[in-house]
């Protein structure tokens, strides 16, 4: 079968290619992804696959197998990322290759169908809008477009420095990320009499160098940074009452997060409170640390190996970056996730408008996830 | 001639009072006292007084003796405080007395030229626009409404805690006031690899905790605070490059107050180097601290003494407010300065704007502060 999945890419190589170069061309940002979705649509309708919309730009494609079976999702996110130019207009380009992501789902799809490799339950793509806003994700599944999936799969390209065009890792692990919004609350008085008052913006100082003191495992990847305050400013001789920060938070993983987050709420507590104020820390966003299932890893990684050989395989990936596809796994615990990491030979980086890659690895990653999907969905 | 002058002015009581209360029915903000100035002028120049206008609202009032003398100056800010309604409309009140000051130096001026106190040397009424501003009397040194003057006198009633009605000081000792905006330099990075970047709300923080660590000599009044912070903010994950802050400053002394500012740029440098980036420490607002002339006090004292007695002679005042009065001095070092605390009631406080205070002050301020002139002046 692996033969079989080969010989159907390389026969579809130039319309592959044509896909991607088409929806390269057509960059939307986070829920405006209409042209994208209208042409992704309009493949898989053509080819007779059902489609349904579950959000304005997001949608599912379903191919039933003839037998009972676990319903096997692949989540492919559509969305570009804005930019600048010099005269200050808002332009997109698929700098985080969402396009080839779009491309691989699509022709997994396809192929699924072409060659009948749906024996036995359901395989469901999943066309995902607003990765970048980290908020897809979660529309896609209060929209419902993952339930009863058994198992969910997903794929990111990779810069040049992590793997090489001919080379996956089964496991890209994410970190987490969270966004919190810390408020300072202190006691205005007047600057000639600052013992009147509580100083917020004090508060604010001592809650930040408490928390940059904050230690968790340095054996794993994490950090905490402010990236924003805003404090007092009605006028320069009021003692301000009130500080608001952000922080930026990154953890390897769920526990370790959480486990941030309970020091940092304390440092800014007792920051606060030494000036006699107190904090409020709220978390504003963010998305949850990689966990994956060890035998969908393995689902990925015998695919991985079949198709480019052990020389290729990589071992697990950790990156700070986050991802929203864990968003699913979070909403349904028992979901089994399992996630590639594709060499791309990516630079000159993921996110710089001027990024490139090698699209070899586009045909690559079709053949690796539709002999991954095939396998699950009864062809051995 | 002190029988003379308590005559003169119990004779002209009613006018007086309504003179203050005509001012009081104009509250005008800082370089908009367009209806006082008129007011006060049109009183001047039908008594006969020569006026001349320094700024569009500032103006002296000059009496010549027939003799050489000195060049002696009486200062009155004229200007109201801006308040906002339940509506969130502007209005003006006269709640730190300025109609008071403005009312006794024009009947200071009025009385001197009506008795012919002005033997000798010259008498010069300075009406200083927005002394609420801090920059009025800048703008008037400039405009050069002080030059070639020997002695500068100014008045100010004061809160019931500090001074009852029938009892002054000859020394009201106003501090420094200082504002600074403190600009911290990073490097901005992406929050995941903080390590590339320099955080320029860590060094804020870092410098506000060391702003908060100095000290100079507790035995005299001074403070420091930061009332105002802006950093970061492009996206909650960019390590920010800039920070920006505000700090209000107060010294007793013009001395500690140098010291202060040294103190507080080392704290900032420092602070800001500690992660590697640097600090721009910018003066931008401010008034210097009182610096008397102890010859010039005891002219004030004498007369304090004559009119209500030593029972009503306070000894020195130190308040933590500042009054741009002392930029003539600054401006002029050899000018020699006295400044009087005259009793008034004044309750709620100065600021607020339902403050009111005993009128009967006015006709206490302007019998001490026309003997004063009189015998700087040429009489005995």
């Amino acid at each position: 079968m692996q033969t079989k999945i080969v010989q159907a890419v390389e026969a579809h190589r130039e319309a592959i290619l044509a896909s991607f170069s088409d929806l390269h061309a057509i960059p939307e940002w986070g829920f405006n992804e209409f042209k994208t979705a209208a042409y992704l649509q309009q493949r898989l309708e053509k080819a007779g696959i059902n489609i349904k919309k579950y959000t304005e730009t997001g949608f599912t494609a379903d191919i039933v197998g003839s037998e009972d079976g676990p319903a096997i999702g692949l989540r492919g996110d559509i969305d570009a990322l804005p930019y600048k130019n010099e005269a200050g207009e808002t332009y997109y380009v698929h700098a985080c290759g969402h396009d080839s992501h779009a491309t691989m789902v699509l022709w997994t799809t396809l192929l699924l169908k072409e060659l009948g490799l749906v024996k036995k339950g359901t395989f469901r793509a999943i066309f995902q809008p607003a990765e970048e806003c980290l908020t897809g994700a979660r529309e896609m599944i209060a929209a419902g477009a993952a339930a009863s999936l058994d198992e969910l799969y997903g794929v990111h390209i990779r810069p040049i420095q992590e793997a090489r065009v001919g080379q996956a890792s089964p496991a890209l692990w994410h970190s987490a990320s969270t966004v919190a919004e810390v408020t300072i609350h202190g006691q205005a008085a007047h600057g000639a009499r600052p013992h009147l008052g509580t100083n917020a913006i004090d508060g604010a100082a001592l809650a930040i160098l408490g928390l940059n003191s904050i230690w968790v495992n340095p054996a794993q990847q994490w950090s905490v940074k402010v990236t924003k305050i805003i404090g007092g400013g009605t006028a320069s001789n009021i003692i301000p009452d009130q500080a608001i920060f952000t922080l930026d938070m990154r953890a390897a993983s769920n526990a370790l997060m959480d486990e941030l987050v309970r020091k940092v709420t304390a440092a800014c507590e007792h920051g606060a409170a030494a000036v006699g104020g107190h904090a409020e820390v709220n978390i504003i966003g963010g998305v949850p640390a990689a966990e994956y299932d060890e035998e969908a890893v393995s689902y990925l990684r015998t695919a991985i190996e079949e198709i480019i050989g052990s020389k290729g395989l990589l071992p697990p990936i950790y990156t700070p970056g986050g991802e929203d596809f864990h968003q699913f796994k979070q909403a349904d615990p028992k979901l089994k996730t399992a996630y590639m990491a594709l060499g791309s030979d990516c630079t000159p980086g993921l996110h710089d408008p001027k990024m490139t890659f090698d699209r070899e690895a586009i045909l690559i990653g079709v053949k690796i996830l539709t002999l991954a999907m095939a396998k699950r969905l009864g062809c051995q």
